[in-house]
């Protein structure tokens, strides 16, 4: 149908942003202060202790501080709150990240908000949420801020399109819909309940698979000429959506690997980067 | 199409949800306390002034106590916030409402954020709101909590069907579209960048109305047998959607005035109580 989809390469879109912020890490080392991510991995999740390594080693390249807190699954969430606002207290650190999933057992809501405003640069907090959702941010969740941002590198367009969202996390389906909602897109939600969900997805002109299946969006599902953005990563770097399948229906595609996950984690280095200059009055 | 469409009678769901307020309000009584309602009205648009009226004859016949604050319009931002500080304060006022829309040249979100969450009986803080869109807030916006009231009483199902939602203001599309998806509707927000909105509307099992146009929806947009909610109030009591038109095509249907209206107002009653309730401690 489509002879030349366009592949979204994540690496090309967080090469940008990454690009962009050397400039503003030098100014704040000529100032004296080396922005920090802290993060936080509760328990010993193999697949969350690569994510932050992933993020660790980010900051390492672009000359970002990165401080580890390991704490062991039997946390509780007095515990996890203690730790996260010893690093709220503590004026070297410039952003907290809470590795999703936390064990079952802690209140994971309550341990996100217990992020301060200023340091929450995955915008996991209640407010961080309404603030994205009412379109004034400082930090929306990275992922859909990663959604967004290839979105605008490609120059795709959003405005008066209809977007579909597979998802309703609160970190990732609920944030997304609003970004493409204040984007002026007509917004349609889908999740686990949805009845008819192919027919949803072919409606689409933009299409954001968050629900953590692999392989889960079928080709058939794609209207010919979508935007097909995959925000899943599932075990073996397979995404949320049949790549091969959707690939030659759609007009532009994520790929995974290669695809949201760089951007994401370029936008915590960018969110962290706002943070540290916001702190300093460097900006 | 349907020879008996359901006329969603907001007067009776009103009164059940008032009846129920009663035991309450005298037990309260019986402690020494009067639930107080204060509304602030800033300027004199007369439909505002109308609808403050309304919500202090309510609060007099359910035997709470209602302030009224009538501030000029060239109140400044600064000051309006003053004033809802002295509310905040003021231990015998258990919610606040200021009153939709305030003149122009104050920043309404600041000072919606002002009221404190414990007072914020409708909702329209941003905390307020994410705690709505995240299923856990103790005063979601009272349109919207009307809406669903409404849906509830008539035991119309919500979940696994396709609800649409024209308008994406804070205080009501965005908050009901997060209610009817959290009640496991799959929903479709729509608004004034909307491309082709009649066709969306055309698929919807529930709509809502919530754009501010008088006579807004057409009667060939609605599927036979939807649901219609109609959230909008325009001048001589005409709601957005042409309700003799809808009417043959719905399954339900709510008409204006009679339909929304009076169960937003029995929605603030009853966030009033449950913050006096809360805040003496007495449920």
């Amino acid at each position: 149908m489509n002879n030349s989809p366009i592949i979204l390469d994540g690496n090309c879109v967080a090469a940008e942003i990454k690009e962009r912020l050397a400039p503003r890490v030098a100014k704040l080392g000529a100032n004296g202060i080396v922005p920090c991510l802290a993060t936080i991995l509760v328990g010993d999740d193999p697949a969350s202790a690569t994510y932050v390594r992933m993020k660790g080693n980010a900051c390492k390249r672009l000359g970002l501080r990165s401080i580890r807190i390991d704490l062991p699954s039997a946390t509780t969430t007095e515990e996890l709150i203690a730790a996260i606002r010893e690093l709220n207290r503590d004026p070297a650190v410039h952003g907290i990240l809470l590795q999703h999933p936390v064990p079952g057992h802690i209140d994971e809501r309550a341990a996100f908000d217990a992020i301060a405003m200023d340091k929450d640069v995955d915008g996991v907090t209640t407010q961080g949420f309404a603030q994205t959702a009412f379109g004034f941010a400082a930090f929306p969740s990275c992922t859909p801020a990663a959604i967004m941002a290839i979105l605008a590198y490609y120059k795709l367009p959003v405005a008066g399109k209809h977007a579909v969202v597979i998802g309703r996390s609160p970190i990732l389906g609920k944030p997304v819909s609003a970004m493409l909602l204040n984007q002026d897109a007509t917004v349609t939600t889908c999740h686990s309940k949805t009845e008819g969900l192919p027919s949803f997805v072919r409606s689409a002109d933009i299409v954001v698979a968050a629900v953590g299946k692999p392989n889960f969006v079928r080709g058939d599902w794609i209207k010919p000429g979508a935007v097909v953005l995959d925000a899943g990563y599932n075990p073996g770097n397979v995404g949320d959506v049949d790549y091969e399948a959707c690939l030659p229906q759609a007009s532009a595609i994520t790929p995974v690997p290669a695809g949201v996950g760089p951007v994401t984690i370029a936008m915590l280095m960018k969110h962290t980067v706002d943070a540290a200059e916001k702190a300093s009055g460097t900006n």
